[in-house]
């Protein structure tokens, strides 16, 4: 720094002297230059687009986000857990345990370790995989409690000293003064420990823990000490995910001095592994419940660094991932190559807007980011729905499809801005049906296992929104996958449905909402099979997709559910979420889930006047505490009226204006959601982010469109958050979104114009959207009554409400 | 047949009156024609060698065989279980179980099921994975007992209903009224089922069930009805094979009409799983403690043939497994077919004798063909020892390597009639010491894991004797592979061996054998070093195998543990097998371990004297029962005097008088072991057949010789037991070995020619053996005491005594 200094003062005299100028003037000419270059530099650093994500939103609160380190669509989500609170306790549900969906609660005060996959926003939980503690002192290979960190190998931590950013995690192990820094490849966590001096250095692997633990969850674990710095092993679970293989293989930076292990579940069967003192030095470690430990010296430098490579495949498969993302790469360099991964990937949209504007949008962005999880090797090996190991061809292989949430809002937004990725989703979803042994779409993706979780079949919605935007997949392919799916007697109440016209209260306890659900899914068949001219399943479909009519009371006009001879519900508390026929929603909101033909759902409810004043009540009623009480889902905070948006089901709810007379209430109604619902704050999230859902729903809307029915290939026009945002489509193409001076009083849309042209319509086509270079939004503080009244600029509706 | 004789008859009469002949003359000339036919068909069927075969030799008593269908070398050994006694209870050691090792005891009442996998006369024991048992009337999911098998769903059964040959199994099970008949392809058993008219037709197939079981062996079993016509499933457990992958798929002849399963061990975790009845007609099963039943129709046809293919590798792998081997043939057709690889196989030798001779020759053969087992697909991929999938490029993967047996008498035997698997066999010991954790070859190769059963690095031996007989394997890599085992710190004792020159019994309870083994073996590695060219190794393992003479008490001339200080531990009892500092033997056996170097044992014992009347003392001597009463290995069955034939050590020990004055002696006692040991009985073995080993110690001395100190390439010539045999030795060129007259009084041999030409040495080399035509015995009542005495005589040894 020195030498640079006196080297430019010599090159500045020198040049002074040959140019012949004065010193003095040319100071503040030299002056002005740097200040120059300060500013760009600055302006350079500001841009970097990573920087605006906050991973601590939705820490605290309902949005069960993690704060780790990932790369993008990453499987690797390195991230402290900070409790392991047992899913149940004598086969009892423990109450608490859904906080800790990701492993992080920003309120605890300890760290347990460190572990390598976790669930982005979900409501239900598993995973955890492989956790890692380094430590100090005496060996303690049990974890312990918050309430006795020092009784196991879990360490006090403050935030003060704790840093998150998008795909880089710091914290300081206070208990054992040990810095920890992660960050993540895809494939591969890296972590770096930097250890007190003089202290011993050691790691802990705990390959029994876990999120959702159970004693007995894990069934299998073993490890390999293949030499003095690498590790390999695998371990099997029987969780949420049935069975899940985790393979790993740990690079170390430098070489081991010794190490050991502890069987919490000491084997009934010990063979004639009892000729060896296999729990020190021994190189293979194997078992129900163990955890390793892993001795260095400290001397020379403190830093520890390592790798941990994972594969669903093999131990060789982890090897190779770890050499093609890791090798030979120090943790800096990899940190800043994930770092320049996510800007590459956030870089699909600029925007203008306050900082907590910037990093609401960027953090949500990146939370559509990270689940899906790419789910195969470097070599495109995976395991696959039936165990085996499969070969993706042409395709990337994914996992984690929460799709009762993402085929709302995430899946349109993946296929709008990567949509090459969303393709890939979409050939997994096929490849999960070829390989499922009930021959179906999957319902809930996860780690090669069907989660099961929630009702629908929504991955129909994903396959037939990705071909009305002109994905590149079979069709006939995705139509027999959409059909067997469609059909499968596994669907609850299906057959009745299929038989009667609704699922029957008799027989199936969310009835109604199920009714509702399929009759949407069955329109997105239909809808394809329109499409690809396969006329007698476009046939069936579209008889089905109008079944959703059978639910809807006549008197109340309200969704309810009807027992199999006709009879409905006597009695109804559509307030009531639980116990009425629905499913994580009462009757109020779920009443709105008829995406694909809202003329006839205004119909069913009444007519228009009906519907429309029902909406009014929905985002201005008082619902009584009592309905959402002892709610997981619905909390005070998801609450804007009666309007959850805490859960998904209600989540197209607002745009629902845009087919009434009074289209503006829309752009009422989202910017309120949006203020209320998404803060820069730890506290931020009004819902469970749902594998992205609720970012996708608020990077939309922020925007100014949302699509109320995937499949149509319609996006209804809301009004944009942001005074400008630019979306950076695939092809080099950008569209600009403008909305010059909008807050939070000018929320109104007076007029609109694309490409320069007056655009009166309430919908925009994703053709159209994609063709735009501009969409300019005028602005005001009072709404324009009159705009979109017309029936020709009302959205898609399968029907006028002509029965 | 009525119609074929009648339409014979008049087909006889129209020839009659076509040649014009008489019609009784022609009856006799087709009654002559008749009784050719019968005489010739008699003969081919009795030259059908697999009938010789009789799989009940040792189902009783110490021989551990079990009398299922198997096809030779291959991984299924389709065999009935008699009883499941779990291997230890609250830790202890369950008495009884050493009995179960291959999963069936002729004594038993009931038979369990079918299981698919057993071991070959072992001591120890594993796998019986996959039990099959069909069932009529109530369904019943639990074995029940042999007391009360009416609580479960074994069944009675009785032997005169039961058949067993090589390749096939047949029996009633009373309690149900079906026959059930078994064979194997090297991958697929193959179940036929006939039911009673009229009854329910069910099979069991319990996936916890186990040879050595134990509750919670099983650590996975997922199964999956693909079709109506096809399951699929895999489990894994946790036994002596320490973690144990067994894939499966499962073609049945009719279609399922309904099935289900119970899970003995209710998950913790049922997760979403709840939503369905997943115990009747759901095609996923899962669980640690799972056992599924199949209903089928019983109306139409009362056979039921399940074709049960395994793979180490996948539920893919066991498709084209089955695919492969059984595809598309009947249950005749493949028991035949099977029956054909057992008679080319057994047709490497072609003998005379009794008719008990034969069948104890035919099953002994039969019996070296069952371990080592193929272990892997058709495709050539297999699991190896780190667990990852590999490749098998040029060779036959194989596994059950039951060393400290194997290396004396099967691998010599393979290595000289099957020369082509015997390589392939140590091609795979190489591919598990390149996979394996520890950098050694394999001591007890196990599907995929290392079973660490017994003492020494007797792959070495294995490899030096394959080598020194010319086998086309990578000699510096074998090398490599055979001085890294032979370094490694896990061999017991080794550490001192190394520093000492034996291994101490500070620290060492078996001290003494260790020293004798791994001095047996270092002089396999010196030998294979010295022939290579490798003089440094040859040299230090030179050194190595001569420790022996560190563990020879000089007073006594026994071998004998010592101490680290050089003390020899006092008093010890050399009748004594246990705490005396020798495994599975007693210093009297265990003396005469030094096959390498019978010289130099000769002096270490006190010279030949001592020697020779040692040698007469052992088999004569009255071995008080104290010294056996509780001993599993040793048995008054296999005891020959104090020469324990059933168990490893002693084997060669008969031999060893041919460095004597008196060789004549061998043809004595090697008769009368044969004799004794070996009879074509349920209890026909002396002892536990250890894969085979006991067998080929058999078929060597049928034949006349014995391979003293494999690696040698040398074979001591003792008496042939039958009059003649004949080698086909897989070039086209065969071996005839004649011994006129031959019987238990003219066991000597008074004269010996090859090809013509006498012959007086005591041994005949490999070369030799495998060049020769006629190997000629004059036989004797009375022994040639001058045959052999001089020097030149003598087989190989690696000093002459000279220290």
């Amino acid at each position: 720094m020195v030498v640079c200094f006196l080297a430019a003062v010599l090159l500045y005299v020198l040049i002074c002297r040959y140019i012949d100028m004065d010193f003095k003037k040319g100071l503040s000419v030299v002056l002005a230059c740097c200040i120059c270059v300060c500013v760009v530099r600055g302006q350079m650093s500001e841009s970097r687009l990573s920087d605006w994500v906050n991973p601590l939103i939705g820490t605290s609160g309902m949005g069960h986000t993690f704060p780790g380190a990932c790369a993008p669509f990453g499987i690797v989500q390195l991230s402290p857990d900070t409790d392991t609170i047992p899913h149940n306790v004598d086969g009892r549900y423990q109450a608490g345990v859904y906080g800790y969906c990701a492993g992080y609660r920003y309120e605890d005060p300890t760290i347990v370790g460190f572990s390598h996959i976790h669930l982005s926003g979900t409501g239900h939980s598993d995973l955890g995989d492989l956790l890692i503690q380094p430590q100090t002192g005496e060996l303690s290979l049990n974890p312990g409690t918050a309430d006795n960190p020092d009784g196991g190998y879990r360490s006090r931590f403050s935030h003060a000293k704790e840093k998150a950013s998008a795909g880089y995690y710091e914290v300081v192990l206070d208990d054992y003064g040990i810095r920890a820094q992660l960050t993540a490849t895809p494939r591969v966590g890296i972590h770096r420990y930097t250890f007190p001096k003089g202290a011993d250095a050691r790691f802990i692997l705990d390959l029994a823990h876990g999120i959702y633990n159970y004693d007995g969850k894990t069934l299998w674990a073993s490890l390999r000490v293949e030499n003095d710095t690498l590790l390999t092993g695998y371990r099997i679970t029987n969780g949420w995910a049935r069975c899940n293989y985790t393979y790993f293989a740990i690079a170390l930076s430098k070489p081991l001095k010794s190490y050991g292990y502890r069987d919490r579940q000491q084997p009934k069967y010990s063979g004639f592994w009892r000729k060896f003192d296999i729990y020190h030095n021994f190189p293979e470690m194997a078992g129900r419940n163990i955890v390793a430990y892993f001795n260095f010296d400290n001397t020379e430098t403190q830093e520890l660094t390592l790798k941990v490579a994972l594969s669903a495949v093999s131990t060789e498969g982890a090897l190779r991932n770890l050499e093609a993302e890791a090798g030979g790469k120090s943790f800096s360099r990899l940190c800043e190559d994930t770092k320049q991964m996510w800007d590459k990937e956030l870089g699909v949209i600029k925007c203008e807007g306050t900082d907590d504007q910037k990093a609401m949008l960027y953090t949500s962005l990146y939370h559509t980011m990270i689940n899906p999880s790419v789910y195969m090797d470097v070599d495109h090996r995976y395991r696959g729905i039936d165990g085996n190991i499969h070969v993706a061809e042409g395709f990337e292989n994914y996992t984690i499809f929460s799709l009762w949430d993402t085929y709302r809002a995430l899946h349109p937004l993946l296929s709008f801005l990567k949509p090459d990725r969303n393709t890939d989703m979409a050939k997994s979803m096929l490849a999960h049906w070829q390989q499922s042994v009930h021959h179906i779409l999957p319902v809930w993706s996860l780690m090669a296992n069907e989660g099961w979780c929630m009702t629908g079949y929504h991955a129909v919605s994903v396959l037939a929104d990705a071909l009305a935007k002109g994905a590149e997949i079979d069709r006939n392919v995705a139509l027999r996958a959409m059909v067997a799916t469609a059909n499968s007697p596994l669907m609850t109440g299906v057959e009745d449905y299929k038989l009667k016209g609704y699922a029957t209260y008799d027989r199936d306890a969310t009835a109604a909402s199920n009714t509702l659900e399929y009759s949407y899914d069955d329109w997105a068949v239909y809808a394809t099979a329109k499409a690809a001219g396969f006329d007698s399943v476009a046939k069936e479909f579209c008889r089905r997709a109008l079944y959703y009519r059978n639910v809807y009371e006549p008197q109340r006009g309200f969704a309810c559910p009807r027992y199999g001879d006709g009879r409905f519900k006597e009695g109804m508390d559509p307030y009531q979420t639980y116990n009425e026929g629905f499913i994580e929603g009462n009757s109020w909101n779920f009443s709105f889930h008829v995406p694909h033909d809202v003329f006839g759902m205004m119909r069913a409810m009444g007519g228009e006047k009906v519907f429309r004043e029902r909406l009014d009540q929905l985002f201005s009623m008082d619902l009584p505490e009592k309905y959402y009480a002892d709610n997981e889902d619905i909390t005070a905070d998801c609450l804007v009226g009666g309007y959850v948006h805490g859960n998904e089901p209600s989540h197209h709810i607002p745009y629902l204006y845009a087919w009434t007379s009074e289209p503006w209430k829309t752009q009422q109604w989202v910017r309120t959601i949006m203020n209320r619902m998404y803060r820069n704050d730890i506290r931020g999230l009004g819902g469970n982010d749902d594998c992205g859902q609720m970012s996708a729903w608020y990077i939309f809307s922020a925007m100014g469109f949302y699509p109320v029915c995937p499949g149509s290939a319609q996006y209804v026009i809301g009004a944009p958050y942001l005074p400008y945002v630019c979306v950076e489509l695939p092809g080099g193409h950008s569209v600009e979104i403008l909305a010059k001076g909008v807050d939070d009083s000018r929320r109104y849309v007076k007029s609109l114009r694309i490409d320069g042209r007056p655009y009166d319509k309430l919908y925009i086509t994703h053709a159209q959207l994609c063709n735009a270079k501009t969409i300019e939004f005028e602005m005001s503080d009072k709404p324009n009554r009159k705009r979109g009244l017309q029936f020709e600029a009302k959205p898609y509706s399968m029907t006028n409400g002509d029965w």
